[in-house]
């Protein structure tokens, strides 16, 4: 899709979701209508302010219908095999009588044109299926922005009966810490080979994941994806272990010869078992609702912060005083603070 | 040390303190006079608004003086051999020819009536040397009022000529982060063991780690120390590389038999020389300042949000409501800001 095609497949979608009232868009989400479903997700994108008030209330009444789903966070660098991978996978979940959702989540898309976007069109096989969905990235301005869209949207396709809701981030920013705070598992995706696999990945992610998967473990790959998997395999087992009693587990996978896909299926739902059991999958989502609670609350008190007209300058002077060494950042701090409330 | 000695010894302190000016006390301390230092350090710690002032005149007073030195961070579970292995390093350190300031950050020490305080009394070797300079935790109710005595301390020891600073923390709670970012070297001590080891340390301080020391390698241990160590550097081999091209190190030590302590000094000085050389130490440096003006300005805008006395009430219902579900996370956070900039 070309960005000429993409205009006027928003535009399409807009004039669609003016003509539904918030009523009849709700019904025909519940009722499992892919177009509402699409504006509705549109709807929650709009900067629009009557579009905003409309998008909180669909929200709020997406609310009861939500949360019965297994929510999955895929990450992995460029080159890894993401679409492929997702593609072969997402049609495991749906011949295993899943209905699936695929979200992308690409903060840097606004900039880069839209890296994820381009994948959705690959997914020949998968986007042809009757109970699988697929949501181009959810682009904006902000972390903070895409965090809300993407968690939003994954309640609409809740209450629009998927079980499945699979999210797709890049794994170079810091848009994986994000969907980690929004899934109920995060599954890393790896290439084998000497070390090089690791550039790109930032440090914290391998302690995220709850499922390590080497692709393109296939031809004369196979050998060298299977001895990087018994290195992670024992290298993960030196982490801390989780609260949850879950040890993190590593495969190796192979979409080209749809190899362990199934596996990595299994994996997941033997994690969702192990966690229903003991009560920490529930107990996680009540905790990251109380995060995105609390993560937004900060993230507006700060934008509100740097964005004080009579603070700019005074910023940028103190923030140089303090990095050369001559103001203590804790001096710096108070200069500020005393600045902004005087001038609120 | 029991706490009618502490109490007196505090007393004593103020008493001596009160009868110097800022000048006066800037001379001492400048001028190498451990009690004017350890008099700096107790106004740092006051409460009262005047020692407040006097203690920013001081900092900033020192500023100039301060940053030559190696700061080093040491973490490590209760039961780790902390202490010991701090007494034997503290003492290679000195006789290198260093003054060695040992700096103990404890932020539960307030409840638990002073972990680590105890510890200055068993580092009995250590702290009977000319150039060694031993300051029981700083203590505090907050993390970020922790951070700040701590990271001030610094600076008047530095001032004071000291050019090795060793900052000891517990590793079990939020202060090794805090330390992490107040130092240009963090060394993580572990037990062999099979995996137990691990239980207490929480996610993420491995990855954190410049080295890391397997203590207790003397006797029947020293073999299964050696085993522990080849897997932790294998393991480590397999984190994404640092930004400054350091590959984390793994080692053994004894402070019992004396073995590898000099060793654990080599590698710090290899690390200081390696992150001169590529400029990343002073970079780090400057980064670090810049994140405790920001950290300092982020936490007390939170601290004014969550202390608001006509939100209080709301904060809690609010979040009664997002846990649980019944409300979008955004939809509270927006209506619990929308009360707060209405109050002010």
């Amino acid at each position: 899709m070309n960005k000429d095609q993409l205009k006027a497949w928003k535009e399409k979608r807009r004039k669609r979701k003016q003509s539904l009232n918030h009523n009849d868009l709700l019904k025909a989400i519940l009722a499992g209508d892919v177009g509402a479903l699409s504006s509705g997700i549109t709807l929650l994108e709009s900067n629009r302010i009557e579009d905003k008030k409309t998008a909180r209330k669909l929200v709020t009444s997406c609310l009861p219908y939500s949360g019965k789903s297994v929510r999955l966070g895929i990450t992995g660098v460029p080159g890894v095999g993401k679409s492929t991978f997702i593609e072969s996978f997402g049609q495991v979940v749906v011949e295993k009588g899943h209905k699936l959702a695929v979200l992308a989540v690409d903060p840097s898309s606004e900039i880069s044109g839209g890296s994820i976007l381009g994948d959705k069109t690959r997914m020949t096989q998968l986007s042809v299926l009757e109970n699988a969905f697929i949501r181009p990235s959810a682009a904006g301005k902000s972390l903070g922005g895409v965090a809300r869209k993407t968690r939003e949207s994954i309640i609409l396709c809740e209450a629009a009966g998927y079980d499945f809701i699979l999210i797709e981030t890049v794994g170079v920013g810091q848009s994986e810490t994000m969907v980690h705070s929004m899934v109920d598992f995060f599954m890393l995706l790896m290439l084998s080979g000497a070390g090089d696999e690791l550039q790109g990945i930032k440090r914290g992610i391998m302690e995220m994941a709850d499922c390590l998967v080497i692709t393109k473990a296939d031809g004369d790959n196979k050998q060298k994806a299977q001895r990087a998997r018994k290195e992670y395999e024992g290298a993960m087992h030196l982490f801390p272990p989780n609260e949850n009693g879950w040890v993190a587990k590593a495969m190796i996978a192979s979409s080209l010869e749809n190899y362990n896909i199934e596996k990595a299926y299994h994996i997941v739902q033997e994690y969702v078992n192990h966690t229903q059991e003991n009560k920490f999958f529930q107990q996680n989502r009540r905790k990251q609702n109380r995060y995105w609670l609390h993560e937004t609350i900060s993230d507006t008190l700060l934008l509100n912060f740097y964005s004080a007209d009579h603070l700019k300058e005074e910023i940028t002077k103190i923030e140089e005083q303090v990095v050369s060494g001559q103001l203590s950042p804790f001096d710096g701090a108070e200069l500020l603070l005393e600045l902004y409330y005087k001038g609120r």
